[in-house]
This record gives structure tokens, sequence and C-alpha cells, in this order.
């Protein structure tokens, strides 16, 4: 941990740098695992499946068998926590559905735009150690919402060719409608052109290492949208003197876990939390059983102390962290001045962990320092907003001279004949 | 223009092809711009200027004595013209505001989004013949309604170093706090690392050439987000017998007239309308003023004869055309069944021109099958919606165990610790 005191103004910019991220030095490498699914499909994706996973598949899509005999082996509290985690997502995500209104602009002229659900949809769940279920329920419950026609899910094979019951579990209670046993690249190749097994889609979304975010960055390009560009996850605490030392180390110590890049940063106007905190992270450190793995994480998180709460709004609005803990005495005021955030959690008793997996907000958040521009994935991320119009012979003969005029100004003289030939001639509505 | 009658069904993607887009062609040679302005600033900026736009600038930024002339120059009915058009963008986008709305997703739990306006944004305007400033009242409104705090545009100089009046009189309408005369791969590199004169912004909207667009796409990998991948325009009149030609043929007309690769598409069940509109087409030709360009422009265009109405939406979804209107007598009923499209018109009296300057709507949409996918340009666009959530203790004590078994589950001890803790510590709230 990197303790700074008062750092100036002019050294802020160096302080909050994130990490590099190189994808571009990994794009030759991955274009030709593109290029391989798109022309030979399924082939080539066994064929990654075989190098990659080290397994040979007979098929790629997880049959209804292996649902129902993943089904019968979670534990029933973990289904219980599962659907606890699902009521308040699906809750929350209901809430955002979009209302059609109809505005008339001016007399005659009726405007509305219609929220329609992209229609295909890919959602990518990583692999690795441990199943990342709660990331399924995160991306198929507000695709179930949205009403995506078609919603699938490709996450790796384990060595034996089986998905994590898990992550099946979470699928079916997402509203996932399939599933394929396909990782890395090829997944999102495969999700990005079709093959044989599996549906193209028009938006893939998810998690991933280097590969996977490079390789949905080049195929968003030209063959696809995706959700957002991803980084290593990070956290930042923005606290006083009334924040507790051990929820403060408990905090940056969850986004430790995640990985050796996750970036957790404490932003104080207390000299003393900066203290005490240091002390009940190697307190807690102790009993994690990933211990050291948190120690090479720690290393590049920082406890800066500055000198009043307006300077840690201003520094955190420069930072723009993915997640946010405020924990000051009067937070909501706080938060008041928060621009750049992913995700705001507020007071002692809204840990991070609560929106990873069960008060209902989305985990799928912009990291790296695109909450300037990015939301996280919201009910908004399934749909399109398409604008309709309607517009009578009166309403048109009231834009008319705009129309005709801005038209001709613009040299586009088709445009203004489209108007005049409308009202010259004389018909029925 | 090319007729085709009934085309069978695994004929359609061939036939709905556009035109292919190759920008990665452009992307070395674009990148090296980007890299020189990265790294050289206005001085590389200047020099590209006088490079591609062939003059010699004293200052980037457009003055405000510069502006006060050029609003001087404005011809009064243009003024009027532009104030109807800002009335109802202003309207129409003023009422997608979003409204917070707290969440109460289990006991204790409350939840919300918040719109946050994107801080800094670049319009980018792009140069030619025509001056574009209905864009730029598209792209700066909702800008200004948002109350992004820095507004900036792009646009090329002329060889005398000026920007066309009409572009600067759009551009105090609409809001924006400050132009700069470059234009190309340049602007948008300027604006997307920042220059001596120009700020950096976290989000780039506009049309542009194919430089343009490579160059944000390029960009978006990495630096700052973008509106959307942008390709040739597009419009489709899905019509049947009701519609009428004269209207129908301008309609095509008008979106061949923007660019010899625009796209305009006829799908109908009238067998007698296709040779209405064919003969229309050739009559309207004779009184415009680019008449030979638009001839050229017509060649990819396509009239296609379908069985009926239900074939007709089928193939629209299929296509997704960025500009869609619907010339048939129960217009209301097909438009529900629209799943793909940019933006809608409606009926005999509401052609695309009323949408392109007008009547509300965004004329910034999704080109090329991106409709699948992707919003046009809207109020969200410019702004985040960030979530917060606010937690009590007995709010944090129901969530608890489904938080602590989800995240043992996915082995993220931390996360757990992180509830644990603040539940078993004796303290006041």
């Amino acid at each position: 941990m990197q303790i700074i005191k008062h750092p100036s103004r002019d050294s802020w910019k160096e302080l909050l740098k994130r990490p590099q991220m190189n994808n571009e030095t990994l794009f030759s490498s991955v274009q030709s695992v593109l290029d391989n699914v798109r022309v030979n499909g399924d082939k080539a994706v066994l064929s990654y499946t075989e190098q990659f996973d080290g397994v040979s598949l007979s098929a790629l899509e997880v049959s209804k068998d292996e649902i129902t005999e993943a089904l019968s082996k979670i534990d029933p509290q973990l289904k219980q926590a599962i659907e606890m985690a699902r009521r308040n997502i699906w809750k929350f995500h209901s809430e955002q559905q979009f209302e059609t209104k109809e505005i008339q602009t001016s007399p005659g002229v009726v405007c509305w735009q219609k929220a329609i659900a992209i229609e295909k949809v890919g959602l990518y769940i990583p692999g690795g150690n441990a199943p990342l279920f709660s990331t399924v329920l995160m991306l198929g419950i507000p695709a179930s919402i949205a009403e995506c026609k078609e919603i699938i899910l490709c996450t790796p094979p384990d060595k034996e060719g089986k998905v994590h019951p898990a992550v099946l579990y979470a699928a079916q209670v997402a509203g996932v409608h399939r599933i394929f046993k396909i990782g890395g690249t090829q997944a999102i190749a495969a999700m990005a052109y079709g093959t044989e097994s599996v549906p193209k889609v028009y938006k893939i979304f998810g998690p991933g290492n280097q590969y996977v975010t490079a390789a949905k960055q080049l195929v968003s390009l030209k063959d696809v949208a995706i959700d957002m560009p991803a980084g290593p996850s990070e956290v930042e605490v923005l606290a006083d003197e009334s924040a507790h030392p051990s929820f403060v180390a408990a905090d940056l110590l969850s986004q430790a876990e995640h990985g050796v890049d996750s970036q957790s940063i404490l932003i104080t106007v207390s000299e003393k939390l900066i203290e005490q905190v240091q002390e009940e992270i190697l307190h807690q450190l102790e009993t994690l059983p990933k211990a050291e793995f948190v120690r090479r994480s720690l290393e590049h998180s920082k406890l800066i102390l500055v000198r009043n709460l307006e300077e840690a709004v201003e520094m955190t609005n420069e930072y723009a962290p993915e997640h946010l803990i405020i924990a000051t005495r009067y937070y909501r005021g706080v938060a008041e001045n928060i621009i750049n955030a992913g995700s705001v959690f507020l007071g002692n008793f809204t840990p991070e962990s609560a929106g990873d997996y069960a008060s209902g907000t989305n985990h799928t958040l912009p990291t790296n320092g695109y909450a300037k521009a990015y939301s996280g994935v919201n009910l908004d991320s399934f749909v399109r907003k398409v604008t309709f119009q309607e517009i009578s012979r009166e309403g048109l003969t009231n834009l008319s001279n705009a129309i005709i005029l801005m038209a001709e100004n613009e040299e586009l003289q088709a445009h203004s004949n489209a108007v005049k030939l409308r009202l010259s001639e004389e018909q029925e509505n």
C-alpha cells in the first residue's frame, strides 16, 4: 500500500493513473482466431476448445439433460440465496421500463420514442477457478425483462467438458434460452458471426480477460455492438473520521481479491483513519485464504490524505471509480456532488458486495475511467429507443417553411421537394 | 434502379446487403495522424489544416468577433426557420428527461438511478459544399438540455479560414460553448486527446467521411466514447396501393441526393406502385440541380415487390433501415410490428425531411444495419445513469445470507467478510 499525503493538484493525474492496458498488442493474434471462426464456424470453435480448454466436445450446446442434472446438484440454500438476488435485481431493473409518451411538438406533429428489445443478445461468462453465476443474473435478468427474443450464453467448459452447475442454474433462473460451452476469443467470434451451432447476435455483453476484451473491441468495429470496454475492477472509498476502519479495510480487501491488477483506493480527510485502516488490513489479511494473492494486489492500492471533503470529491470525479463507497457523516450531501462514478454506495452499512450480489443494482460497470462517458449495464442496454412520428397535412403545412428553407440552405433540393409536392397536390388525407 | 419481384427468402440476405465499408484499410494512415496530434498537439493540427484544408490559421478557435460578424449575415427568414426547428427539437428531447425514483428492493435496501450529464462532449460537423447546420442543432440541443458543462464543436475551415455563418449561428442557438476550425481525423484526435487549444472530451458525436469514421472508431478503442459507428445514409419506404407514387419518388430521391453510396429502397405489395414510382422518379429527376449525381446514386436503389404486408414487415426487420417511411392504409398497425429501424415516419404527410430538420426528432441515426443494436442520438446519449444505494443495518441483515453464500460460492471470502464484519460489531448506525 502506498500512503500519499496532501498530493498537489498537478500530481493528481499521475497519482490516479490506471495500469496501462495493452490490448493492441493482442489484436493481431485475436484477429486470426476471429477470422478462423468466421470462415470455419463450429470446426474452428471445437479445435480452439481442444487447444485452450483441453477438452474435445461432441456438441457445443449444453443439453437439456445436462441442465436437469446440474439443477439437482445445487445446494437448496444457494438456491434460496440466488432467488433473493433474482427478486431484487428483477425489481430494480423492472422499474427502469420506459413508457412511451406521444409528444405534440407543434400542431399536427406527433413524435414519440418506443423502447424495443434488441432481438438477439449474447452473454459471455468467463471460466476460471470460481463460477461467476452472479454475472449470469446481472446480464440475463435485464435481457429477460426487456424481452429479448434470443438470449444465449457462452462460457468455457472445464476439463470434463462440463459447465459449473451454479452457472447453469443461474442461467435458468435468469431466463437464458441457450447455453454454449465456448470460452475466450472463439466465444466472442461465434456470437458475432454465428456458426452452425451458435446463432449470430446483435450485441455482446459480459466480462472477460484481455483476450476476450480485445475480441469484443475488434468485433465491435464492424459486426456487433458491445456493452462497454472492460478493464480491471476498482473501488474507491471516500471517507471522513466517521468511517469504521474495519469496514473500510474489508471493502478495500474485497476489491483486491478480484485480481492482482485490481485497484483499491482510499481518499480521506482523516489521517487517523489511514493509520487504522492500514492496521486493519494487515489484521484481516491473516484470515483470508487467498492472502498471498491479495497482498500482491494491494501493492498498487493507495491511501490518500486530502485537505477537505471538497478536494476529496474533486479527486473522485477526476478518478471516476467503477465503485465508490461514501463513508462520511453526511453522505447524501457528498453524493450530490459526485459526477463520475459507475455505482455509488452510501453509508457504513452499504458494502460493495451488496451491489455485487443481491441489492438489485447491476454489477457490470464501467472501469478504467470509462465512468466519465459510460453507464453501467441497465435495462436500456438491452433495448433501442426508436423514434416514430406522424404528421397531418396541417402539421406539415406548419413545418413546411422551416423544412424548405433549411433544406435549400443545405443544398438538398429533393428534401425540399418532398414537402412541396405533398402540399401542392389536391387530395384527401 | 433495380426491380426485384417476389424474391425468395434465401435471397434476402444478398438483396439487402449494404455496400461494404472498408475502414480497416484506412486504419494505419488514420492512426498516424492520431498519433501525431496526440504527441504534437496544436502544431500537428495546424499543419494538417494547411495540408488538407489549404489554409494557414493563426488561431484554431473561432473568435467572438467572428461569431458576431457571422450572426449579422444570416437571413432573418433562415433564422426563423432555425428557431422553429430549435423549439421542436428542444421540446421533444426535453421530454426525455429522466426522473429519479428511489426503489426499495427489499426492506431497508434503497436503490436508484440518477442521470448525470457527461461533463465534456465534442461535436463534429463535416465541411464540404453545404453547411450541415441542422446537425449542429441535433447534437447541440440535447447536450444543452443534459447540461453538459463543456460542449465543443469542430468543423473544417474553408479556404479563407472561415466557418460558414449558418453553422456558427446554429451553434449559438444550440448552446455550443466553443468552436474550433478543425476538420477530419485531426479534429477527432484533438477532441480525443486534447491539445493546447482544444480541451479533451469524454464522448465524440457526429457524422463524417470514412476517415472521420475510422478515426472515431480507433479512438473509441481506448480514449473516448463515440455516439455510434456511421455509414452511408439510407431510407426504406414500405408501401401498399394507398401510397402516392409522387411522394414515394420524392422520398427515394431525397435519400439519393445525400451521396452516391446512399441507399433508397421501396418494399411494396403493389406492382402498379413500382411502375408509377419509376416513372415519377424519372420525371422528378429532371428538375433536380444535382440530377447527374442523383442518377448515379439511384443505380443501387431497389424497388422490391413482395407478396403481402407480413412479408414486407419481415424484410424490413431483416434490413433494419436508418429511416423507414410507412405509407400504407393502416400504418399504425404495421408500425406495431417494426422491430428494427432507426426512425419511423408514418403516413402520407410525414416525409423523412420533416425529421431531418424540424419535427423535433433527432436525425443522427444508426445506418448500415446498426439499428438492430443501436438507438439514434437522444438525450440518453449525453448522460450516464449512475446507480446509488443506501442500505440500513436492518437492510444489510436481510441481504446478508444471500450475499455471504453467493460470495463464498464464488470463492470471494473478503466480499463475504465485508458483510459479516459490519453485522458482527456492536455499534450505533
